[in-house]
């Protein structure tokens, strides 16, 4: 699946503070003595709680900039035929989802769109803050990245619910256990709680093409060199089971619910405990260097080369 | 086609002023000193010229409520197989229109969505004020009801453009100048004007269903009765043509590019005077009264009953 972003167009306005770029999805506007972030991430790969997805995933971009997202505006297409339980039961998804983050339903379009298979859903989301933004481009060389809980969670839900039947001699317990990890894939109050930290210098929640592409993005985003241990990604029992039996890279399969977190080395251990404290599980990943130095990956014992992931290993799938 | 709007929902928050409604596309929130008004609006029905729709009908939207439409960011889905050239095409038409609506484009989401048959694009816009917002429900017993230039400029310029297989034997010359109809559908620089002269009280940009249900979505949102002398609706010579051709009724077309203005009668002269002299046409189509009145349309000597327009008189060619 393509991806790309809109350079800014239009008229030039000096309160843009930040336009779209490499591993950001979000554009920082000034208004008043508030920063505001806006973000437009659609739902267009499955069709199982996408009102849920929809706010979540605007929610992950807004809050990895370290502001608050505060209203929640979309458009839904649906197929020809839809039914109105359908129709509630998307709505009912964006509502609850919408409070248990705390955030308000401003409004939205809905209508019947001809010649659609299944209903795409296109969220857009506000976000707040008085304080500073935290891009993914603000890292600093000799920053170490964080990462939060485990690698592939989001990948991890959508295999277990929209492939089971690839996974028929994979236990059932397994399989129930991997759908509920749709439940973890918001990154929004770790990463609200994180970004207050003095030291931390960039957030970002790697989604398409898993942790690796998130790390590369932060590193590209930034123009300097990585060095990713590999050996300290966590994979959860059932993302590393479901992938070994399809065959795929846990490390490059989408991945929201993960947060990444750039901070200064004297800072790693306030982090590490403010989320621990809170119960959400973080490892050591990486450090950045000087862009001489490069961009590779560290995996049993071999130095490879850290580059774009073309393809999220969901894909390969389909 | 059928429409919906949202009900709000998610967290309650005192900061929205206003939430969608019939008549209104738009949502309102307080932001600091400035109201913010958001709003999204997708474009599903044409593939012409799609980037230069989105950008015009996301800002009549935000206009219409008096707010200045500032920053635009949108979603890009696009069929498997679209050529670059056509992905520049859409994108230039973005960056050129807001640039001559002094609107900044500040970022989006563009992607290849399997299952597609044509482009979509689904528009978000951010207005600022910091005066008072417009609603459409804000008619006051009494008001006249103003309409700049004619009936049904955006549908004429539909039918011209893609339904030329139907109008072979309409004049190539009202063709092509029907054609031309596309470039007036934005009512922003009329609507800013408009907005800050007393006495103004609503304003709507009829879209589906055309002026009728335009006016009848204003008297709906506001509760109020209408009377609409649907003989002083001004239709061009092509719209004519084009509608008698096809057997459409042009006050049931779509009509952005047409601004509904409910005033006090003492600022009726004030207000036309402001249009004329930026050379606008500008025609005294209705006048609102009670609810217990009723709401009518005067044609032809006949008086009719005036209700929501189910189906804008384009989807019957569909």
């Amino acid at each position: 699946m393509l991806r790309a972003v809109y350079s800014h167009g239009g008229k030039r306005n000096p309160r843009l503070i930040l336009g779209p770029g490499i591993g950001r999805d979000t554009a920082v506007v000034r208004l008043g003595k508030k920063l505001v972030v806006l973000t437009a991430d659609p739902v267009t790969g499955t069709t199982k709680r996408i009102g849920e997805h929809s706010v979540h995933i605007n929610a992950n971009d807004i809050a990895a900039t370290g502001a608050r997202p505060v209203w929640y505006v979309c458009t839904l297409l649906l197929p020809p035929g839809t039914s109105e339980k359908a129709l509630a039961r998307i709505m009912s998804g964006i509502d609850e989802t919408a409070r248990s983050l705390e955030i308000t339903v401003a409004g939205g379009h809905t209508e019947v769109t001809q010649g659609l298979q299944r209903p795409l859903i296109a969220g857009f989301m506000v976000g707040e803050t008085e304080g500073r933004v935290l891009a993914s481009s603000n890292m600093r060389n000799g920053d170490w990245i964080l990462m939060t809980k485990t690698a592939g969670i989001e990948g991890t839900a959508i295999l277990a619910s929209e492939y089971s039947g690839r996974l028929k001699s994979v236990d059932g317990r397994t399989i129930r256990r991997a759908q509920g990890f749709g439940k973890n894939i918001s990154i929004v109050k770790e990463a609200l709680r994180v970004s207050k930290i003095v030291g931390v210098h960039a957030m970002h929640d790697p989604t398409e093409g898993g942790v690796l592409n998130g790390l590369w993005e932060m590193a590209e985003a930034s123009a300097l060199g990585i060095e990713v241990w590999a050996d300290h990604i966590p994979v959860a029992t059932e993302t590393s089971r479901l992938c070994s039996h399809l065959r795929l890279d846990p490390l490059k399969l989408m991945s929201s619910g993960c947060l990444l977190v750039a901070v200064t080395p004297k800072s790693v251990g306030r982090v590490m405990k403010a989320l621990r404290v809170r119960g959400v599980m973080v490892s050591e990943v990486a450090r950045v260097g000087p862009r001489s130095k490069g961009r590779f990956l560290l995996k049993e014992g071999k130095k490879l080369g850290l580059v774009a992931v073309p393809q999220d290993e969901l894909y390969r799938l389909a």
